[in-house]
């Protein structure tokens, strides 16, 4: 797991931005740490229907959340605007984990980072098939910039 | 539409547990009125699994949502243990409005009243199909106990 | 309450987009009845925090949610674009109806439409206290195009 | 941490249900992967709440998450009952791990497995404070039955 408590924007080569919602602030006036967890999911859809264009609704393959992780740097506050930052920070034959951070105005480095963890299985059996090769190849595209340090 | 403002829980012959959860109050320390709809939505569908058992799964007949409508009285806040009560308050050929009231402990009228009016569609052409007798038969005998007064 | 199935966009002076989550999709693959409430509520807070400029977290005055309803004309599924459009639909001494359009692209017409209530209160004693003249002069300049058909 | 995929119930000292609501599946008609999270967030403030008896709302001592892990080994699907279980799994000075396992019926380990840590703050300074001693009696209660594997 990359550590990516310290990294800035740059360590991340997808962007989107990630509306909060009013509705996502808890008694003390943040974001509910279960609402990271909604932000971390939209960055990695986003991805998946944007740079990966997957066809999720009608591939016979599916994506299954296998681990997610969050980890909690500073607060978010409605209506800051989120910036949710992606790198494939693993690849594996079958699974991909997502190197999320969540950055705010102001800050250098992630009010929040964390991952998340897909694993590529067949829609009707649910087992796991190989990542294909045209999603790969886009995984591939998206690494940190410094080859190497996803592992 | 029967104004259920004063109603006491005996109007509603249906009542289930709504638990609450943490993540549901909002910067006040009470329920985001956004999840009041959850728990009317809520109090609807252990309605429609128990005294219905409507095979929501796997039936040829589907429930649309038409119209749902929430009237705020007083507030609620986690934990504080949230009753759930429904009657029939409408029930027409293709659609059943059920009339929902939200009691909490110390008050015998509703903390929050409204109603949820649900539309049986078929499940392949998406049009109105006459609600089922067995269904409809359920429907009747949770009409609230001074029968005339659904309107 | 104004019947809003079949108004068109302009009959709402104020738009504003509302970004749909993946995880506000269910089972049936279109957003769960209860998240066209959150949308409501998205369009009403940006509306404040926008044109209104309420200062809701340190204002002496809260707006208390009365009433909120929604009434479903078409479904909503992620991504599609969501446009939340917003008319002052009835402005009294302390309350104010919110008239609210959902829009889809390609639909002339809300795939949703609804209300939405606020008091305004008091923050300490939390009675009702008439809309500021500031506020009431932004609600003023948001009525529906044709004056009169607010009531 | 303590991988927690195959413990049985017996090894999480503390039982909580936690109900799961309709609007919580997405459209494979499973929970939505953020879900467990809420899952998870109740189960620690049930334990809070319950046998810790703090007194969140007042306590000049605040909680703040600083992590959440979950992991997925198989669906939840509403209305299934849903048994919540925590252990103490790591207790520092000034903050706690709840290793946290979610059950469903007819498996002996859980569907969903994670923790959650706790830091203790001031609540005016937010710097980390000392695990109250009343509080940490009751973690150390609530440590895994096989002492030293928390760790």
């Amino acid at each position: 797991m990359i550590d990516k408590v310290g990294l800035t924007r740059e360590a991340f080569p997808y962007q989107v931005a990630v509306p909060g919602r009013f509705a996502d602030d808890d008694m003390l006036g943040h974001a509910n740490n279960v609402v990271y967890h909604t932000y971390i999911q939209e960055v990695v859809v986003r991805f998946l229907i944007g740079p990966v264009a997957f066809e999720w609704r009608k591939s016979p393959i599916l994506t299954y959340a296998a681990e997610t992780l969050c980890r909690f740097h500073a607060p978010i506050s409605y209506p800051e605007p989120i910036e949710g930052r992606l790198m494939i920070e693993r690849l594996g034959t079958s699974s991909v984990t997502y190197g999320i951070g969540l950055f705010v105005e102001g800050r250098d480095v992630p009010a929040a980072s964390g991952h998340f963890v897909h694993v590529f299985v067949d829609r009707e059996t649910e087992k796991p098939v190989p990542i294909p090769a045209d999603i790969r190849s886009v995984f591939e595209a998206y690494r940190p910039p410094e080859a190497g340090t996803g592992g």
